[in-house]
């Protein structure tokens, strides 16, 4: 790695310019800085001759968390360029193109895509967005089942497994998710107005229970390639275009934790919908929207996903009469107990959401709050009872009409 | 791999001459090759002067099975030094000492263990062995333990689990133990007696789905760094003394898998009990004490993983309440239908036991065979509801009982 060093602006446009495909002509680029500085660096590199641009990511080899610097491997620059290279070539058009990678410097030059929003904002500023279902679960059917012993030669896939060991970033989902919520953690960040409801939960021995076999889940079950941190914040989105970002967080894992991830953010998004105060009507047609959305995006991806194992797959014995069935019921079921864990979190551990968060009325953010724990904790709870993605739906609309 | 090449007598002997520990003095050596040749060279290396003597194992480029030659990773021989090490590390005394390994000649040079016999000759032979299941639950239980994210550090296991990605030998695994004998395969070794049973079980669509079920956790499942092959044929015994060996199969999967394995051989060898053909109460006797080794095989891992558990678990959320007796439930069902399918192929798959093989009287013999058939078709169907070992001895005796 000696290599490596973080890049200046005038190093980022270098690297750029050698890429041809996007900057063919000799005009004179232009770099801004945009990431947050956290984790990684990012350079949105501009031809202003063209307008033509590309997004030059590198990781720095730490992580800025809690007021201190967490060392984090390089690696998962490797790692992110790997999968988002597996994705685009399983799932075409629904991630950014990749055009140079170089894992001694720990960069990925990508598709810039200013064009679209980060759904959470979208979301936030009240978008809708119709492709997004049909889009994601595309993605979700295809990534999942070709990397998955389903889907994929076994014996390929073992070996692709030993490449996307990630302990460094699966660390942080063991703790931040699995952990530190369900007991007085010095990570979690808590206000004082539902500090009541966290204790309520460090106190919950039964939920512990249903939280531990979820991260048993996470810890053992290698079922396919995740991206591994698929909220709101990591999708691209347009009316007519979604584009899945930064999977750092990769490795083989339960497929139920990438499909969980999303609905998770959908339904921390409905329960912000508490900041309308007046427009009940407003508010009720917001959350059938989110609703309908959580439902055609599990609908649609169990339809692929079957469609996919009844053409391609490579596995005579997963033909098993009563076998699909099975394992779908529990693909749900996981998929019910991720999506509460990744919603639970959100609430008062590291790392909020915005969603709820820029509720500025204090009142309204503690129903929201409430809400959403009052969702996510019921999800983990009636998980491997779940039997249709009807039962979240009715979690939800209970949960909202205060049952 | 240039340096690899299969070795002569001289080179054997050579390579264990430089093994101090066990050769100090200077007096010549003398070699035997004791392997059947399909797999592995295996030297006897001794010392006549002295009586010390040690074994060269060489892997061989290829399997020689079904009258052909399968490639064969030599990469094996890396995985099986590696895995004798950690176990011996993990189980002291329950493993051969490692004098030697060199990757790229694929060998290791390890302890002679000339004085005990192969547990399988053993039992055979009429043999019991006391300290047996004391010294395999032993085995099982800190092998699987400390080599499980509840007693390794979970980042350490993931980069560990990188060492053991095993694909070669695992395909052996997946495809006859969990798939051919399901189907009318070439690798199928059926005696005309009993091919109306093999022919039932291929039409048999409950026990099909509970076999792929089985097969999903073993491709999927990565609990612990597993033995892989741990029939009565890896187990060299005395009545004092206990040594597992070749572990060539060593990854990281379901636990069950490897305590099926022993309670499969010896519910084999209990099948095998038919042979007796007057001595009904000699019968009754060795049963007896086949189905009371299970029994202690089985809680006394039981008791002490659970120890282990209390007293070295690394893991917070493991301790959440009513986890430990939910995982060991799993446990159990999964060693019974792993222990299932480890004794179903055996019958008429492509590799028999010789307890079952070496019955002359031909009656006998498929008594024999039916009777360790209808065991394993039944802990098969009936693992997901195994709550007790006593399942697995109340199937033993019914089935002996043609209930």
């Amino acid at each position: 790695m000696s290599k490596y060093h973080p890049l200046s602006e005038a190093e980022a446009i270098e690297i750029a310019s050698s890429i041809q495909e996007v900057f063919p002509t000799g005009e004179p680029l232009v770099s801004r800085e945009i990431g947050d500085g956290n984790l990684n660096l990012v350079f949105h590199i501009m031809q202003p001759a063209t307008g033509r641009s590309v997004i030059v990511k590198q990781a720095l080899p730490y992580a800025k968390v809690v007021g201190e610097s967490w060392p984090l491997s390089l690696d998962r620059a490797r790692i992110e360029a790997e999968a988002l290279l597996k994705q685009g070539e399983l799932a075409p058009g629904l991630v950014p193109a990749v055009y140079k990678t170089d894992a001694e410097l720990a960069l990925t030059v990508m598709e810039d895509l200013s064009d679209h929003v980060i759904m959470r904002r979208g979301l936030i500023e009240g978008g809708t967005y119709p492709a997004f279902a049909e889009h994601l679960s595309d993605f979700l059917a295809n990534t999942l089942f070709f990397t998955s012993d389903l889907g994929m030669n076994q014996q390929d896939k073992k070996k692709t497994l030993a490449g996307f060991i990630n302990p460094d970033l699966c660390k942080i989902t063991e703790d931040l998710i699995f952990d530190d919520p369900y007991r007085d953690a010095d990570t979690n960040s808590i206000e004082d107005h539902i500090r009541d409801a966290a204790e309520a939960i460090w106190r919950d021995e039964t939920l512990h229970l249903e939280v531990a076999l979820l991260r048993e889940k996470f810890l053992t079950h290698a079922q396919a390639l995740l991206h591994g941190d698929l909220h709101t914040g990591s999708i691209f989105v347009t009316p007519e275009s979604t584009k899945v970002i930064d999977p750092e967080f990769a490795y083989f894992g339960p497929m139920g934790f990438d499909i969980g991830a999303p609905i998770a953010n959908l339904l921390l998004h409905f329960a912000s919908q508490e900041h309308w105060s007046a427009d009940e009507a407003a508010r009720r047609d917001r959350r059938a929207y989110l609703l309908e959305t959580i439902r055609e995006l599990w609908t649609g991806f169990d339809r692929k996903f079957r469609k996919l194992w009844d053409e391609k797959g490579v596995d005579r014995v997963a033909r098993a009469k009563g076998y699909q069935d099975d394992y779908m019921r529990r693909l749900l079921q996981d998929t019910v107990g991720f999506a509460g864990a990744k919603a639970l979190r959100r609430v008062y551990g590291l790392a909020h959401v915005a969603d709820i968060d820029t509720i500025t009325d204090a009142a309204a953010r503690e129903r929201a709050q409430r809400l959403a724990l009052a969702i996510a904790r019921n999800l983990i709870l009636r998980h491997r009872q779940a039997e249709s993605i009807e039962d979240v739906i009715r979690i939800a609309e209970a949960a909202a009409n205060g049952q």
